[in-house]
């Protein structure tokens, strides 16, 4: 007999996420017959995505799902497929996907994205240096933002588990890059360890003039994971034909109401500005390209990443929590099982 | 001995500009001694384009030019090259430019965006059907929006001057057109005169709902003239891939503070829609394209245009005006001379 665990959404957040939006059960499990499309997966990692907490609010006008009350809250997870009816995904086969905080996870994979992981990797790895974070950072920079050799970039979120590989191949890509964080440590961090040519504090003074100082020939590409007074900022030092990706807007998803946004539509049009939002699902045919540049850049060292790990399953909700703190140092993953250390 | 004509910029505006904030003078013009570059312009047509009234605003953080106290104002003219260092615009052209409210300009060309008006146009086709709004309308659609047929384009300020021909080259381009524009008068002139297939009213009800209703499949470009409420309403019903031409931002025009930006980022990522800014001046290389394109249009009967031709220089604030109370009918043009009427 199996027992299922599963975290359920109970209620709405209200701000922050709390572990008393979530309730903990265990079941009995009996492999269901599935239908056409679906694969069964028993999950080893869970990935703390700020993402998620946009899924918890109630149905709103911005595109992405809305996890119902009473139902196990959908996130990024990977592990090892059970059962299958989709030729894509045999039995067997290590996957990263949107699943949900459940041990036994049943997913339509016709619909929601689902990767597989390579023989030689381990789930750890497929969820960090080559996970969702890191390859929607590569095509945010390269097929959205587009910095050119000696361009400027500046990135928000800058020690973040993207925006840390955001600033990284901006510097592979000639950039001069900027990076803005939360408090000396992650700045000290981004140019002494990942070689960026300067760090802005955002708690630290006047966010427009910090920028204007950091980057003297304005700001050519914008790579943004937090919105808000940020976006603001950058959108008042942008160049003519500056590009703001719009990557994440993390300084909204506790916020009731929709982020902010940036109030000068004036600069757009005279600076001929491009901004532009995007999924890593947008670029689904080009992942092989993507994950043999990454893979290239990280064996030569130029590409490094740091994993935050933690372990429990009981612990998700409030391991959670913590990416809203920024006290974690790293991409956030929980892992609930030893598969998460297989390599095939 | 030559009388100069002009309009002095004597304070800023506060809200609407009126009269009193301007100052003709007459004074004895005496041809200068032109540096390299530059071309003395006999003006006979002034264009009222909202966007001057940006250009009287103190200088600010948004890419436009602002002009100084007690200096003529700058302004989108037409007239006759009398003098000239400048090899391109030889004694005796007729040229469209950004010059000034004076009868006679001496114009950077080197530095400003002048352009020949061809042999057997007027100056005022030279400013209507093949002008520089006209001309925006082509390469907001063409290169910016680029919608492709059968796919839903909105257009707002879509009975003005740069708007109806956006609409109308969408139609060309084989989208479902649907207009925005104030009252049922111009919503009729929108769907019999220009055939769109819907308009909206902005004075008569909820505009996302509007949307929604004349738009049932979601909006796939939009075509921006106005900003603020209107914009936030387009962004509320854009569609997965959707794109946002912003031309113009006439809502925000008469305001001390900058127009309000979108609040919905998260629609934007999800959605991976891209919003963009432009001028005309960015696509120069690609005029003689445009124009043949155009003119074609305009033969086959497929794009209509319509001017509002007033005169005498001593009006030109008083007309300026009335492109914010909407009380003109089409591209609203100040004739100051005869010489407009000449076709060579």
């Amino acid at each position: 007999m199996k027992t299922n665990r599963e975290w359920i959404l109970r209620r709405r957040p209200e701000g922050p996420c709390v572990v008393d939006d979530f309730e903990y059960r265990e079941s009995e499990f009996v492999n269901p017959a599935l239908e056409p499309g679906h694969i069964l997966v028993h999950n080893s990692v869970f990935l703390c995505a700020p993402t998620l907490r946009n899924w918890m609010d109630a149905p709103s006008n911005s595109l992405y799902p809305s996890i119902d009350l009473g139902a196990p809250v959908l996130a990024t997870t990977a592990g090892r497929v059970l059962e299958s009816t989709d030729d894509r995904f045999p039995v067997g086969t290590r996957v990263t996907m949107i699943g949900h905080w459940q041990k036994y996870d049943v997913v339509n994979s016709a619909v929601w994205p689902v990767r597989s992981v390579p023989e030689g990797q381990d789930l750890i790895e497929a969820m960090g240096p080559m996970g969702m974070n890191a390859l929607t950072a590569y095509f945010g920079v390269t097929a959205v933002g587009r910095p050119l050799a000696g361009e400027t970039m500046l990135v928000s979120g800058a020690a973040g588990s993207t925006g840390s590989v955001a600033a990284q191949i901006g510097k592979i890509m000639g950039c001069r890059v900027v990076g803005i964080a939360g408090g000396p440590d992650k700045c000290d961090w981004l140019i002494n360890e990942l070689g960026l040519d300067a760090a802005i504090d955002y708690r630290a003074g006047n966010l427009v003039e910090q920028i204007h100082e950091t980057c003297p020939n304005g700001v050519d590409v914008f790579f943004d994971n937090v919105g808000g007074e940020i976006l603001q900022a950058a959108v008042e030092n942008i160049n003519k034909f500056g590009r703001i990706v719009l990557c994440g807007q993390i300084a909204g998803y506790n916020e009731s109401r929709p982020v902010q946004g940036p109030t000068n539509m004036m600069r757009f049009i005279y600076g001929s500005v491009r901004m532009q939002g995007f999924l890593l699902g947008d670029y689904e045919d080009e992942l092989p390209r993507a994950r043999e540049d990454m893979a290239t850049w990280i064996n030569e060292g130029r590409l490094k990443h740091r994993e935050d790990v933690r372990t429990g399953f009981e612990n998700i909700p409030t391991v959670y929590g913590e990416i809203f703190t920024g006290t974690n140092e790293g991409t956030l993953l929980i892992v609930t099982d030893e598969d998460a250390y297989a390599t095939n």
